[in-house]
């Protein structure tokens, strides 16, 4: 039997704990090809290299067995270098992103360099998946979630996912009791308020980091925010038309340009 | 009479030739602050800035009667940045985002600086307006946009916009016959089909050149695509929600989680 081609990539670079954990889980049942940044690029957006030139790397950090490149670009920019540098005109079976160190539930999609793998995916038609955990950490606890990633790739495989979409799956950290299963749920509509923790360098010269608190007043109980509450695996199908379709006709009938 | 407050930025940096032109309109009636990248940012898509500090330094280049700052952030740091430490509190009545040198639509609203500060402005409920022009040229010819621009943004200041909704702006580039007029549009579900340059270094390491042609498959004449194409101002009403709701009961029926 043919196994199906799997491209894996990530934004929190190629020797993530969450993309050597992703690698393992689909070298169990397919073909396994990576690239993937060879640093960190969380936050990165659907941001793309235009105004400077790419690297990429082979590297054996997976193995003889998987072929693999880490790139100098984002993780936009390595879905795309893959097509004609890596895979040569072979077209993945699906591409999966992750697992990210971190929760992309609710407005995070926009800024995430997993889901922005993901959606590019999308676009070229390749049906896509990004995965991650609600757990920041270098060392997270991945385990609680192989054996859904494996049954939701499988699974997707298998009944094929609408072109030009992609899975948004968010797991809870791990928990004293096991995961609850699986909701299909809407992108929550939180978001973040950000506060800047202004400080001075040893010149005289202010700068600011960044911190935030993530506030959710969405109270349904069809959104990814609630199913990580109460520990279930989120999954949110996303796609890329950001039109608001309702509004043409409001500023049809409204606005005089 | 209290004239509006209006936050200006964009994605090619404080000195851009068509920030200078958003400015100088904008000042004809409103008051007008600019928080901008102190460099060009094109492609940059939702990126934030999270895993290094910011700066944000005051700038007299548009004159004693407009604050300005120029940030080291993204065009989405930037109006983050707007919030806390420059109108520290005052909510603009709108923010308008570049113009841009180079076109804005289809799915290039995914990869825009300029619209990731429209949209981003858009999650803090202001009113937001992104403007591309169609020419990529530093030094393009922007005359044939200001009318529209200045009838836009006071049409939409007064109509109102939905919370949660910004407008993605596109121009034709400067032809020998007016504008048409305005179109309200829909993103046209098109894509880039990239190449990738390859070349070698003078120490023999080889590095890639992103390019791309734009492959537009889709024949509507309700698009982006084509207003541009005849010569239409374009308006995308655009929202970030990415959920494919229609795609929640099709999972939940087909899919064995």
């Amino acid at each position: 039997m043919k196994l199906p081609l799997i491209l894996v990539t990530n934004d929190d670079g190629i020797t993530a704990k969450g993309i050597t954990t992703l690698v393992r889980l689909m070298k169990t049942f397919a073909e396994v090809v990576v690239v993937a940044p060879d640093s960190p690029q969380s936050a990165m957006g659907h941001a793309i290299t235009i105004a400077k030139p790419l690297r990429l790397d082979k590297t054996n950090l997976y193995g003889d067995d998987v072929l693999a490149y880490q790139s100098s670009g984002t993780p936009a920019d390595c879905v795309k270098l893959s097509k004609d540098h890596v895979l040569r005109g072979r077209k993945p079976d699906m591409v999966v992103s992750g697992i990210n160190h971190g929760s992309n539930t609710s407005i995070s999609v926009l800024y995430s360099g997993t889901m922005s793998a993901a959606i590019e995916s999308a676009l070229e038609g390749i049906p896509a998946i990004g995965f991650s955990l609600c757990d920041w950490g270098a060392d997270a606890d991945f385990s609680h979630c192989e054996e859904y990633i494996i049954k939701i790739v499988k699974e997707m495989l298998k009944v094929g996912m609408q072109k030009g979409l992609a899975l948004n799956v968010n797991f809870p950290p791990k928990m004293n009791e096991p995961l609850r299963g699986v909701k299909i749920c809407r992108q929550a509509i939180a978001k973040w308020e950000e506060k800047f923790d202004e400080r001075v360098d040893p010149h005289g010269r202010s700068y600011f980091w960044m911190t935030g608190n993530f506030v959710n007043n969405d109270k349904g109980e069809d959104t990814d925010e609630w199913a990580i509450a109460n520990n279930f695996v989120s999954i949110v199908p996303c796609q890329y038309d950001l039109t608001a379709h309702f509004e043409i006709a409001i500023l049809n009938s409204s606005a005089n340009f």
